[in-house]
């Protein structure tokens, strides 16, 4: 019973332990490829690639499934705000249509498909390419998964990528719904702000829920560690290192938005790209703090491990500080002596042995209590 | 009774545990809202908001509680210098006037309500927002709260935001009540820079009751270390990086405050901002240094943890090692062998058994003082 | 038996340490020779030199293995693209006739020999040379090995000179075999930028494999900790620092290729240099993700075996604590006082003793069930 | 006896740890009083205060005790170069005529009196204002003391501040004394040179001192390590990080001095600058030395700790391990079965019991000294 | 005999601290000494001062050994490159002499006597002043010595100080007496550079015996760790840190020759100054791999003693777990009951009493195989 719980706890610890080290693998793409070349990287069984179109401006503005691809090359010289949101990168050809359609460079593209980018802004002549990570909590296997998100932004269009369906953007579509926004009047630089705005108030949810497991898991260690709660504190110090990573960067891809002289972001926007690279910061401050927190577990952690040796220690050494020395004694008395003058007087046994006893057993316990062993 | 206090100590700590996590608690906006959605983000039970005007200039003095805030209003285009004092910033609907009345940016009245803001200084064309943290030990549980404190200033007016009644700048009002002072004949920025100054000081009050805990803290490990010090050593270590976490970034406010050529801070009043930047400096390497003195004690309260091993291990080893050979030597005697002459001999009971048990003791004794483990 | 595979583990240890050692042995050149002196400071027992020249330009193309230097140097003035890739850089007779012959300064032949560079770039009035290092993990005794890849680059030719047989650039040479692809349009920058992108590319399966390395070490750990995993660790740790020592001043190199302005690489290069300046990010990136890793599994090596150390203190405290007192019981009854009414009454035995050992064996069981101990 | 001698352990280690933490205590100033409002933070029960004035230029020389303030300020537009050093700033009275009188901004008159400022300088229009820290060990209780240095520099006066009588300067008084020297023909930037050079001089004995205790606790530590030697660790890296703390702005303060183009220093004094500049990095480099050393005892005094405790374990073991399966063998000659037959045979005692005993002895040293146990 | 050798362990032990110890102190020099006074800091007991003079250009060449300072000075004008070694620098009356002659600040002079100054660069009007550190392995007691080297340079001498006989510099006198070489043509600056190469390149050869210590050490220490291997570990440690120290201002040094355009390095010898540069980077990376290396061997010390621990411990609690219960069997049958009807079975003995006993030893080896103590 013990051991088949034991077996469990090492197969669910050795489960856990997989999927952390998948978070940190890099998919390589292949040696030596010419430049350019498109090869996805991530996992294979995906659902179909789904294209969406807003396309806005003040009062107008219309909302599209699109099957073909062409239909949307018809908007590329509109004079309304047009974003194109793709749902999965693994079709190689219809990346292929868009950058040939869009005036895409072939490194870009490569960027699209090698879902391991670190945050960051690359400026071509025609667009601005931004790659960030949105993360998200499996529900199933309460796992900090991420995903690539690539931003593609001229002066009147804005293509997303993303790796699957579901995204993080809902209340900016909502926003585009309303008429008579800042949305609605502002450009494509504006609905970028707004979708980097979106994923960075995503982080402080994912922190929220991250808090709490570290909360619990605190709880866990002071009132009754448990052997695979060192796990449980590497699992959480790693997802923290994963986020780090992915938002250290960011920090530094917003303040060039910010900073640099480019023509794809107004002047009038910067106050709010400010607003955003506060966030940032606020979110890297909450991860440190969470950081710092789980190193205070470790110890907390160690030193109640070692406090457990202690107190075990303590009960064999009062055990056998007091037992050892009367076994002596009743020892002494099983000897068989032919002079053996004590164990004649009548009142040897009650008195010489019993009164001698307790004598030492209420001795002993005194000097445990002085020494505060109890 | 052992169990009930270990139940006790348990309870408190547990709740102890939550205060601290509740330090770093995030409370997320919500996701996608437009930017300057006013969504306060505190605790709601709060007071009914209060307004208080400071109007004065040389001779002139005035001191008003504001209920309506449109008399407030007018006020705007005086000539005097106007502190206007808000306390509490749940009330969204009079944010928003105040908003369009001083012509105050959507983004600053998001920042007033969420209020975890890092301090910072934004500029703004009409005025410079400034964030700020108070800190206060709250008297019941003991625990480091702390508020957001907001600042407009203006030209000619100082709009100061807070979150609940009850500040450090009562000292500052004092001042401004008398006549013929500094204060009197200096502008807003004056006034800005006695409100932060006020906030520094206030920082070293914290410093030194802290400063106190640690002491105490460090005399318990030294002389009688319980366990649940490592509990207080968290704590204590989480108050120090809540308090950095706040000021590190106040250098850089003050900072750029005192370099940037903006209007709202004249050229005169620059020599009082380097004066409090020497302040926050002194009060980081204050925070550096206890942090330092936390760690100590982790590692004096570890090796005291060892110590006491030890000393339990050779209680152990004393009495097990004197008592085990002399068991061995009473129960040969007590063995039934037919042909055992040693049983016979008149002498070998008091001389043969007593003699050699005293000769043990006095070896082993002899022995362990060599070895220094009494 | 025991003894020998103990004798074994040491051996392997003691061989893998050696191995390790070694990684990190720099061997010196000869103090106070004169600057540009060519002495080869690697291992003599290699393989003969052999050079080979790839020739190309939009549409021709010529692969040659050379036998005498002198055939390669008619081809410094032809307006080929010519790729010259020599294997082995210990005759010092060919590399001084190189020397001679395409105009390289003293210092470079001498770092070229001296095959412990860090990557740089140095920068010549009519070449610039560049220094890296390919790294390839050894199929016999799975430990990580590297060599010094040295790149001489000119307007029309490119040098370079392995320390031995076999390289990652293959895929490159395929591509340059390929007609009307960028590779032959372009010049010898584009070229340079290949290579040092293959080598880049490299890195992701050497990290691919050490990081499976770091998964089933961690198994192993949390799983069953055996002795020798700490050498395990140290061997990882020391590998990760090889790595990071080699690849972090090749971020400064290639970002210095990318933001100076050199005439050796077109401005149509740099957008190819910022990708694989990217990936190096990125290899910088996963190489901190698993030294942080690798300092984990050292905290659970630890924390496991002071778990042990508890299981097995709890063992013997549960077995010593259940029998010292009923052996003390038992010599009670063993002695031999001739006033001694219990051992008289007949149901002592059945009741007074067996009755008690069973009781005080039912009371410790719940003793230690109520400690968790079980 | 052994109790006694804790207790006393303990006080006198409390007693130290008192006067540790009061080293890092931070005397606030009151919260909110206008800036430049004079308020002594230090301790009150001071001598009283004494002025001393050294006058010289060339051939003149003159040195004379001040008692009346006003004696002084004749002598401000004097062209003699003119050293004013006051020990004791607790006078405020004082200070305030001072200020007056040469023209001291508010804001420097505060610095001076509040006397936990890090070492800096102020440039003001008609003075630069200089705060160093002096050090010296306390020769009653071995501990690190410090006090404020302050100087007031213009063209031709120096004012310094001293917290109470007692300095470093003498050598600097016998060189002024002495006529035909550099220092009678420099102006006041060389005094004040001399004066900061004498400062950082100090600082070479103080650590020659500190280091001294370095080497005693070392040895200590190696040869016998004590139960409270990890006070005295912690002490020593408290005066450490005390030293560190005013020393390390001090480089910034020369550097900043050397480097600027005031008025107050001289283009020739630069050199001798960059002299003391040098010192106090050499300063530096020493304590971070000693701090790696106090880091490295700590390591030694907590592997010394657990070597103990395995040596206290070998003892336990051995003797237990030897005697336990005597005991049993004892214990099964004692039983009093009625079918014994090994008891009834006459050699059994002797050979049986005896050589049994003593095989086992032997065999059990053999393990251990195989072990390396002894 | 065990104590006897404990006693020299702790004796060896002490010495070798007391010489590390030794290394790191500052030979302070007299406080407030007028600046560029000279006074010697090193040890006394030097050998006379011997003078050596290489004079060459083009085809002369000569050498000689100068008894009489004055015949130096009359070189000066020379148009002959000429090189002045002076081994000892304890002879205040030659270095006065030579700063008259030479032109040599007092700074420069006072910084020569002082030999405790960290590798730096003063720009004088006529000279530059370069200070290194030289490095060697003292034959008898294995320690790392160091001296300080002061060069002098101007356009046609350059003066060397060391502080005894005995340097790296005779592969440079051998390339000086060798006719028809670069450094025949070059001038003082090139001779430089080869003095800097030449000390540089022997830090190599340092590292190279350091390294080898450092593997003997961790061989020790997996193979059979002992009591002071701690020691040699603090000693490695404290060796690298002495080297780290002295080489890493080194890098600047060299960093800032190379970039600062003063007229005493030609721009042609620059090329040269990078090479030195890159060698210098190489030495501090391998310093950084031995000093993680060094950190390694801490670790794995440490886990090797609570392995030995962990051993011990089993031990204890197999010999104690077997027997315990068996002892208290025999015990149960010792018992002197009248009423003990098992003691009068025949076959009690054989098989009730040493069945259970086999049954209980094959029973508690099967348990503890199967928790693999074993």
């Amino acid at each position: 019973m013990l051991d088949n719980t034991g077996k469990k706890i090492k197969h669910q610890t050795k489960k856990q332990l997989r999927k952390v080290t998948r978070l940190f693998k890099n998919k390589p793409k292949n040696i030596g490829l010419a430049p350019g070349s498109l090869v996805y990287v991530g996992d294979k069984e995906k659902q179909p690639v789904t294209i969406t179109l807003f396309s806005y401006k003040d009062e107008q503005f219309a909302e599209q499934k699109i099957s073909q691809t062409d239909e949307l090359f018809n908007y590329k010289e509109s004079d309304t705000i047009n974003w194109i949101n793709i749902d999965g990168v693994h079709n190689i050809e219809i990346l292929e249509r868009f950058g040939k359609n869009f005036n895409i460079h072939p490194l870009t593209l490569e960027d699209i498909l090698n879902t391991n980018q670190r945050p960051k802004v690359d400026e071509y002549p025609n667009y601005l390419y931004i790659v960030l990570r949105m993360f998200f909590l499996d529900e199933r296997d309460k796992l900090l998964k991420n995903e690539q998100v690539s931003l593609i932004l001229t002066k009147n269009y804005l293509i997303t990528f993303l790796e699957s369906p579901g995204d993080v953007f809902d209340p900016v579509r909502e926003r585009i719904k309303k008429s008579n926004t800042l949305m609605r009047k502002s450009g494509t630089d504006y609905l970028a702000y707004a979708l980097i705005d979106a994923i960075v108030d995503s982080y402080f949810h994912i922190l929220e829920k991250l808090g709490e497991e570290v909360e619990t898991l605190e709880d866990n260690i002071v009132l009754n560690p448990a052997k695979n709660d060192i796990q449980s504190i590497h699992l959480l110090r790693r997802e923290m290192l994963l986020l780090r990573r992915a938002i250290w960067p960011l920090r530094e891809v917003i303040s060039s938005l910010q900073r640099n002289e480019n023509e794809f972001f107004d002047q009038k926007i910067r106050v709010y790209l400010r607003d955003v690279y506060d966030h940032t910061i606020q979110v890297i401050d909450t991860i440190e703090s969470y950081r710092d927190m789980i190193v205070g577990m470790l110890d907390t952690y160690l030193s109640s491990t070692s406090n457990k040796l202690n107190e075990v220690m303590k009960v064999l050494t009062v055990i056998s500080t007091m037992f050892i020395p009367l076994t002596f004694i009743s020892g002494v008395f099983g000897m068989n002596f032919k002079n053996f003058p004590e164990l004649e007087f009548g009142w040897m046994y009650p008195w010489g042995f019993w009164a001698f006893t307790i004598f030492i057993i209420i001795g002993m316990t005194l000097f445990f209590k002085y020494k505060k062993w109890f």
